[in-house]
């Protein structure tokens, strides 16, 4: 099985970023973790340039999540929703046909410095995926609070207790996103 | 007074531009409108770009609305949010010291094809605008469906029910940011 | 295949129960619609009530729910949001254990006299059933906007293009909540 | 000025209760506090109720809300969103005219055992609040997270950090419920 990370920060040091490539190690045998582009690789949408011919580098973020078995985002909260960069990535994939998130299992994970660790992002995201018909799953939700407490300098998710709650929610996603 | 209008789609023909363009006329007496710059105009946020200093284009964005006395969103709803531009422009005006939004008067308006005419956008951005402490208006709300029988083929807003609700909603929005 | 129906609007000449009634019709072939018991049977939440001992109109209910193989829940919207009523029927029913939301097929429709047609409620319903961990349909999304034409005085659902684009959304549903 | 406290649980020991009958000490100085009646005193809300009359507590409910200067809700969060029971007091105070909640200005704090400290209730409320055009205070946010460790056994919220918190909100809430 084959799983993809969208990390929803483009910061190097990103905590987000952390998480998402902790993953490879946290997910059950048998799942291979690759991450997609960044999100500052594409410019913001706009339907004049859709017309003149749709981006390669979204047509290549879009053949990679459709060639995936499951799709995980990783993701800060900014300013109580989901970040703009992120949201445009997610506004030009819609537009692919065909469109690569419709039926596809999808995972979210948030972290943030403070103690709601990014919950609002995740209904917001929520409900932009309604109409793009992802299968999202519902829980267990892993929403990282104190994420600076948690990662270690190098960029490492070192707390233990973060560590076994994402495995956690990754064997049920595995056994989620299997029932296909 | 004077109020500056930040149009969330990019796209030369939007039917949302053509309501942002429409409210010079619409506006009450003593009222000058001015539109924002494209939010394409911005690079993706983030935190290492902002690191390195805050961009010119997002200083200069960001001192337009200081100085404007209120502060019009007229904007689509992709995929049931925000634009992922737009949002990448509040986000990126969120990280400016003083930051222009808090305590802003601010209007909301949305058009779509469809019949719910942006609705679910407007909520999403009431959302992201608590944090920011802006000051926005509540009712009547204006959301245009049905947009591309209002807008004319040279990109006016001709519908002479939607311009006189939009001018009622404006009077009311004119003594909203008055009491600021 | 047996579905049930849960009407979030109390009143006897209700557009949400006229629409959740035309369900029997609308249904595929092979599946039995049965009403649950009117929202407005349970008293206001308490946990104080709840310690005394679950009333028995709420074991009743859970049941009615847990013997069903998939639920519709047709509601209007009050004030941009859940009816209280139905709320409060959902906060008493997920104090059961087992608690029989959890996995079931369950699909939202809303009508409304505006031409919202009760979105505002749907999103909000899909968030409250994310911990409850219900399997909700993504789409089609049926919102029936100018509702009070579309039924008759009789309060029969007669609106041609409404009952086909239910019956379509219904077919849907019902390969959904077959893959279980 | 005069305050009337919203409890959005009907427990007797309830937590939420307990930050409610603190903000009696906690509030600056001129202000009084009154605690509105249980809303486990409403029937469900239902139109032909309202046709038959409006309830004699609705009435004397809107009156409390009408007479006061400014309203706090504070509300556990239930199933991620408003408890049905507050939800349906909003909805029958909505039916009164003139409404009570119209520019009323408005402060929600919530609290829960878990981290979040009901935070999705907050931003239910504000949508629900949209509509009925209450004035509805921005930031700081009062979200008590962990509680359960916050409140004495004798229900009386001890925290110092707490108290402290919802004191400089108050304050802030003061003044804007004074420019009103």
């Amino acid at each position: 099985m084959k799983w993809v990370v969208w990390i929803g920060s483009v910061r190097k040091g990103s905590y987000n970023a952390a998480i998402g490539r902790a993953l490879k190690d946290l997910a059950p045998e048998g799942v291979t973790v690759a991450l997609l582009p960044s999100v500052a690789d594409l410019p913001i949408y706009s339907g004049d340039i859709e017309s003149a011919g749709m981006p390669a580098e979204v047509s290549a973020l879009g053949q990679e999540i459709a060639q995936a078995d499951a799709l995980v985002v990783v993701s800060p909260e900014y300013n109580y929703s989901v970040p703009g960069g992120l949201k445009n990535a997610i506004d030009w994939v819609s537009r692919l046909k065909p469109m690569p998130l419709k039926g596809k299992p999808l995972l979210i994970q948030s972290a943030s410095m403070g103690s709601l660790g990014g919950a609002r992002m995740q209904y917001h995201l929520r409900q932009i995926l309604v109409g793009l018909d992802a299968r999202v799953m519902n829980v267990p939700e892993v929403m990282v609070g104190a994420v600076h407490k948690k990662v270690s300098e190098d960029g490492v998710l070192s707390d233990e207790g973060t560590r076994d709650f994402i495995r956690t929610q990754l064997q049920a996603f595995a056994a989620f996103a299997a029932k296909g």
